[in-house]
């Protein structure tokens, strides 16, 4: 029987649910999937920004009603090839712009298709198609941002009194909400979302008519072509589009960039709740993957791969910047290169987000093991020490001294006594003791936490 | 009498002009500069911080109305020592909220001074004083850019129809003008003056209240302490003020390198362009510096340095990621060393733009070199051809595959000659011949140039 | 009393033992210590590259034997001033060149010191007092790693079988021992000692004779100014030097940089052993700083800074990298900036090896709750697979598969049961029965860990 | 006939040559070439490490003869079958190991093939395949750049003698020759040739044996199995193989970077002579690109192109470094990422020496002009002050004042005159009057360029 038996993957079999398919492509990366040429997944956009430009030479009189009809005629047909994959490009033919060009002369011949590219570059047609494509990627990226901030402020809500140690420095701090945790990512979200829209605002700028840098003698006219792209902002200075090839990419990888920093972040601190020693939460085996060798292992991997993709991004943008550092003005080749860095960046970044949703979605919060960390050792000293300031009207500078020394005597498994706390307030000659009513009300870990969950959600 | 001679300088003898003494200092970078211990810089915005925080103290009834105002006739005190370059910090205490709660305590007793760090830590602390900083120094920023964008605009509209060949790849492609360059380069600034705005608004954000990353279970009021810091926004979670901090340093630093990005582009172009082979413009000897060994030098070291600096922020930005990447939950150690980057970053840029600014003011252009090569060799050939193409209803395609038979056949040292772009006609059975006067009117250069520059300035 | 109470730092008392000075300034990073002027710190280098210069300047006949004695004389008399602290930077002198030469002509005459520049420039100058600075801190960080790496060995043999749960994924994998993961670490430091040594050999290369980056017409002799020097070996091309200043910097930060991400990766591994809920070690008081807001607070910040300072270097070598790309050919000012981040760099991580022989020395080591956790769950999975795999000549796979089934039915709480496994390979239907004993054989932690730890140490 | 003109490129008709193919798919990068999925790459290292560890089974008895016998068979046949192409990996089993060992369980059955995978883990096959991948890569790197530094050796004497004016700051500094230059440059490259070789001593280390981070209870001997792999070194400790996954693609990395940063010098030194201002040098028609709208042009692309690469790795490193920081011990999935990073980086420059030996080889070189700048002006100002130093016994400072003060009286245009430099003699009281023939024997370009050249090559 065994001999018959077939190995797929490595592991898995002491799973109890299958693990999220997107989730497991996520994991492997690059190793099963490989990227496909720039200019490939530029077709359609090539394409869009070409009609655009032919009614735009109809309009400005370039070309005639006629040859409109058959560039768009053409453009429409090569599409319905793309869609159906039947057009590929041809390499010998070095870019997407020649073998669009290329396929309507030969369709169309050279007496309509030889004026498609009237004062037009390659130049500007590399900037509009990856514009394009960055703009699309821009609004799904801002989806995709929104339904993580959708999550995290659902599950804020629902986790709003769920107890959980706070910590700075990896140490107990004080005590928090799972609640307002979530939140605290839910609001760094915003902000990457922010950001995304912003990149609109600043970058989404029509460069065709920029030609090679200089524009053309071609009576030309910016703003009717991007009557037809409808893009936000048409360029001022044609040099300045090609000389700064690059900053709209750039400013997409930054943002891109802070997104997953804010998600590795999260990740991170999920990988330390879910370990044994912490328990705080499991990671579901829908998000989980397992070892070749060990047959126990459930690992957190599309948390790991978070982080991973975060450090993609910062080498994506380094490159840009130093990529687009000291360029002598117009075009310079090398500013090709900033295409395939953006692509790679929303390559990478793309489906991390909801990934993301996903692993909340599904881990479970062992909320016991949480709690039962907020009453222990010293974890409530800031909290004692605010009460008995206040209630004595102690300055704080005094009253941290107090329970500083207090903890000095006490012992971290025990934790804080008051006994302790009232031989402490004596020794400083203060005339104070601490009730064991105050005491007990200073310490109670929900009422502390409830006051930061006041008003915010 | 040559023994009582002495060295100043290793250079400068022969310069007409002493240089301008921010220029050296510029280009002297730290060599006999230091840095400040980062907390000394903050002092001043400690003060501010911790004004407000007493006024709120008071407010919330915290501290007594007497309490507040000693408070605030103490930390005015301090200021006027501090003005008066009589405190300084002590580096035993750590940093300067020590150092100041320890001044205060030490001059009106802890009954009231170890009252003014109540619902504080110094992890907000630190976020204010650096936020106060970066709002102050994004202001100075966009008054330089401003200025220099000034600049740019005079001096482009100065220049609108003076002839510069047209570059890309560093290869003759066209002609334009060297207002339209300057111009495209006051576009760039542009954006990142916008850049630089919207900064306020993503990342002004009072963070005040929120404590160690959990706030306090004193009665805070962020709304009340920010009235008086009069920042632009107040936090919403006190958990993503900590762990995230850095964002806003990260978009600051960001906003910066974008900047000297286009700063270090202008200042390779014009050094290029002041090479003895160009010779097209020369930096005035107060931006220039001279050699030690080489009498004769005169360097565009001023314009070098912005692009070291560029690189500068590169770094800045880079170690900026790196270390906020992944961040455990609340407040780490770690996140300190934000401070330094982004102090380090302005410290590096500051000067950048009033440099530049002064470099374009005084170099010297000379017209006559740079319009010499507008009519050399095949420079104006996309000219020619769209001529041909516009005047004879020519494919685009067609007429460039006609002018690059013509170039291939003509010498580059005569450059175009009419009768073999005739013959290129002929040859090609296009009934076509063009004439003198059609040649000379595509091929004036004042003419191409001034399409360039029509509605721009 | 309270009144006259002072503040120095705003924590501590709680402490038993005195946090370590030294701990408590690499945690204050530069606060409270700013950077002194670069060249300030070159002053004995280039005293002691000038000197070097003038003797070799006499065995070339270029000076006077008197003249050597002389420039010999004023140069240590200047360095005696520098001892004492009486010799500063005038920055209007612009970098150490120029003030060190100033002096001697002021205290010498031209007709002497005015002699010492010759066939020299400030260019070669300043490359020589990098290196000789590098040299010296390259060596310092050598002597520090070997310190680092002789404490980790130490403290793997003491600890060599003391029981540790072994992690992949930040999850149980199988059972290793303390010893073991400190060993893992002097083996990596062991590449950086490596990787410091190798340095001397590749960029220990003495640049005077270069000049500016073309040399003299004076018959200087590269080989003999080194002689003085006993640098490693002396530059082929006088260009080359110049064209690439950097290299020998950016491979010395490279190597820092490596030696900062050992460091940051033991630096995390110990903060989160050292968190409450995992509580396998305690970072010891001397290492650890306390809270302004929070009494209890003791927190593992020189381990947080060690992250920060590998994050620092990432940036400083993004610098370097960005900042020497594309040089065009000879000196450019711009690479005077490499100063700056090879002494930033080596200023960042200088105390790092030290600290970290600091943490480890004075921690305590939790064994019994460590050793808890390696027969807890499933820990043992691979090792039982293994041991029913060679017992009973099973292919590992199918025995990973009959694990798997067995992890599957049983409870994480109970662990591995026996009788499940005998069960399931019932079901398996492969005629094996594993008895108590075997079992037992294969689940002792002990014995797995003996044969990790086999000549090891 | 026009209207049946197809267009291929949209340029090139001008060019006397045609573009040489490598140098177009060079420029063309990735626009029109996809990567591959990485381990699809790594299946031949995957099938010659797998061959090993079957060997190295046999030998400990693990597996008998017949089973081993059996494996290999299995492991050639599947090579044979990569080798056809009738092979691909299945995304759905992951990743290459995986793949490989569920072909051998199908092709041989659970009893042989269920064995392979004793004492392994996929963690230890996968750093050993890209070991041998970046083995294989550096090997092949090192034949790239010797034949580079051949190149330029031949050229550099040839053109040992060819006059170049000498530049610092992109200024004329004095004089010097291609063959200097160009020597320059091998000097570089032999630097970067020896940090390749000394890769295999740091970082060619086996890790087979290392498991999943800890070993295996079978009876593995990592240097038997590394008999069959021929690694450089074996493991000391197989925690540090997997915390520290990434170092070797680390340092691989490092040393491509810098090597492309010195090509990247190379080209831009290159691009600026090649500029129709300075016409230094041509580069041919086979390594150079058109524009799909300016017909003339010849554009440096495979140049410009050299930049983009060492900006790519630039960021490649970046992301290493950042991924590689605070590792928390044993492995982790993020690390996985560090294959695709090494791989884009060897994919990137694995071309870049070949085409600048292309480019070499090919350009021309306008020796006139270059020879006819180094006389102009004051560019041997520093000869005439060390010939006035040396022949009068001047101090050299005292004769840079001297020059200085001729360079101000003298005339850029006229350039030095003897005439003026007595003038300022008799000025400055010494007593000393210059020559004609004095003045001509230290102002020969040719005789101070003939100095730098000596025993050089």
């Amino acid at each position: 029987m065994k001999n018959k038996k077939t190995v797929n993957k490595l592991w898995g079999t002491a799973f109890k649910h299958a693990p999220q398919e997107q989730a497991v492509l996520f994991a492997a990366g690059r190793d099963v999937k490989g990227l496909p040429p720039a200019d490939e997944v530029l077709i359609p956009y090539e394409i869009t920004a070409s009609k655009a430009y032919a009614h735009a030479l109809y309009e400005q009189k370039i070309i005639t009603k006629t040859e409109c009809s058959k560039l768009l005629v053409g453009l429409k047909q090569l599409n319905k090839l793309y869609q159906q994959g039947k057009f590929t490009l041809d390499p010998s033919k070095e870019d997407v712009h020649s073998n669009v060009e290329s396929w309507l002369v030969n369709k169309l011949g050279m007496d309509v298709a030889g004026k498609i590219h009237s004062g037009r570059s390659r130049s500007d047609q590399g900037v509009v198609d990856v514009l394009l494509y960055m703009k699309e990627a821009n609004l799904m990226m801002q989806k995709e941002v929104q339904l993580l901030i959708k999550t995290l402020t659902y599950l804020a809500k629902k986790n709003a009194h769920v107890l959980l140690p706070a910590y700075t420095h990896h140490q107990h701090a004080t005590v928090t909400t799972w609640g307002n945790m979530l939140h605290s990512y839910a609001e760094a979200f915003k902000k990457d979302l922010k950001k995304l829209q912003i990149w609109h605002q600043l970058e989404e700028i029509s460069p065709l008519g920029s030609a090679a840098a200089y524009g053309s003698t071609y009576p030309i006219d910016k703003n009717k072509i991007n009557k037809h792209l409808q893009l936000n902002q048409v360029f001022n200075n044609e040099i300045q589009v090609m000389t700064f090839k690059g900053d709209a990419e750039t400013l997409m990888v930054f943002n891109l960039t802070m997104l997953m920093n804010h998600l590795s972040s999260l990740a991170q601190t999920l990988i330390v709740f879910s370990t044994k020693e912490f328990n705080f939460i499991q990671i579901s085996d829908e998000y989980s993957t397992g070892s070749s060798i060990m047959p126990q292992k459930k690992n957190p991997d599309p948390l790991e791969v978070m982080k991973a993709k975060a450090s993609m991004c910062h080498g994506y943008l380094m490159s840009l910047l130093s990529l687009t550092k000291a360029t002598f003005v117009g075009y310079n080749r090398d500013h090709q290169w900033v295409k395939y860095l953006v692509m790679d960046a929303i390559e990478e970044v793309a489906l991390a987000p909801k990934i993301m949703v996903g692993v909340l979605n599904t881990m479970k919060v062992n909320q016991e093991i949480m709690a039962s960390w907020t009453q222990k050792g010293f974890i409530l000293a800031q909290a004692v020490m605010e009460g008995l300031a206040m209630e004595f009207q102690l300055p704080m500078r005094l009253a941290k001294l107090v329970i500083e020394a207090t903890v000095k005597k006490c012992d971290e498994k025990t934790g804080f006594q008051l006994s302790v706390l009232n031989q402490v307030l004596t020794e400083y000659q203060l005339m104070i003791s601490v009730s064991k009513a105050q005491f007990g009300s200073w310490t109670d870990p929900l009422l502390i936490a409830q006051k930061q969950m006041k008003k915010k959600l």
